[in-house]
């Protein structure tokens, strides 16, 4: 994992990266960031047939947004498997852990390994557009309960995809490694997320973060990742403009 | 990785393995011998738009044969991504490079990241279906031009496993790996798999390995999986079953 240093985006060849895009907060944050950090953007995102969907056409949104050089939509469909409460129906979507106590057990929301498919695919598209750069939201603090979101987690991956590969085998010659893995909101709080992506200029009114919106796209307000999205904004002292079906008190 | 000991199936409670099956020669070899060592096994092929489909068949055969208990085809369109003569129409299948060549550099079939791709569907579904192994068919003596079939690989996407996954962060309370990814078959020379195989009553006529079969199946007989998967019958001293497009000297 690394942290990135704030580099100009005026040197010749940008630097490709390959970021993995779910329309949500973090992730159109992460691509703002990418974007005001110079780089060539491959945006990867996933209909795994979650049933957030709508979440595509925020990713869609910010892709353009942020001048992503390539934006692609994988098909893939993890509900074969079950297991989540995102792409299994008979698994109902948490709405009733406290606030507070959100993190101390992994989530129904948990998709089995999804970061490291998500990242398995991210890897491949960067091999074959040459992009050494895999950018992911991942943000510890906030979902400290998906296994998939800790830094040696990230670190290990980082450790795999060199290995894993072609260019990674070949740059291992010359003591390099080809393939970083980019997870600036890392240690970031929700508050420091959100307030970094207003002073870039997302405009969170266009992203979709909540598990069970309606079919135009509004928030439910209640799920687990509604109401952290929400202490986000009420902790950074910004309003919220996140669309919601009923009236938030 | 690990190296499977001789176990009996008449434990009251069978092991369960998520097990990666082609259809080809070495998949189709790993799955009869995780059958004789009584693993519940779950099957899972990818149709990821390769141009050898007709080795979805054989796989489904495979499946049927060695009774298992599960077999999942999940579709995953890599040819988005390209960079591969496997499922990329504009790269050709090397057909020139000499056997004894074979393994000095990465081939054109080469696809990108793939066994890290398909590792981690493995994960997931074993995940769901609380397997505790992952048995992939990857051979370190036939491809050493594969960097994700070296053993290097395959231990440290053990390790990522146990650490991206509830399974694995539980267990690690208690000591225990959750996952362990079984390759048997790595340092085995296509002869050993071969007389293994037939062995345990392997049909391989029945199974696919050529890159550039005709619409019936037939294999051309002349690209590197064609070559390396002939020569292993020879030095096993067995009859070549492989069904070929036109007779083969």
């Amino acid at each position: 994992m690394t942290t990135m240093k704030n580099e100009s985006g005026s040197r010749a060849e940008k630097i490709k990266a390959v970021l993995l895009l779910s329309g949500g907060l973090d992730s159109t944050t992460l691509c703002a960031l990418a974007s005001s950090q110079g780089r060539e953007i491959h945006a990867l995102s996933f209909d795994y047939h979650q049933r957030h969907r709508c979440e595509l056409d925020a990713a869609r949104r910010a892709a353009a947004r942020w001048k992503a050089a390539e934006h692609i939509v994988l098909s893939l469909d993890l509900s074969l498997f079950g297991g989540s409460s995102l792409t299994d129906a008979s698994i109902p979507v948490d709405h009733e852990t406290p606030l507070e106590r959100i993190g101390e057990k992994i989530p129904t929301s948990y998709v089995p390994a999804r970061n490291t498919v998500f990242l398995s695919l991210a890897l491949a598209y960067a091999e074959t557009r040459g992009a050494s750069e895999l950018w992911i939201g991942v943000n510890q603090v906030d979902y400290s309960g998906y296994p998939d979101c800790r830094a040696e987690f990230i670190e290990t991956f980082e450790k795999l995809a060199n290995l894993a590969t072609r260019a990674g085998v070949e740059d291992a010659k010359s003591g390099r490694r080809a393939f970083r893995v980019v997870a600036p909101l890392s240690k970031m709080s929700k508050a420091e997320i959100v307030a970094l992506g207003t002073r870039l200029g997302v405009d969170y009114a266009e992203t979709v973060t909540c598990y069970s919106p309606d079919g135009d796209g509004r928030a439910c307000g209640e799920c687990e990742a509604c109401r952290l999205r929400r202490a986000g904004f009420e902790a950074a002292g910004l309003p919220d403009p996140t669309r919601y079906v009923g009236k938030i008190s």
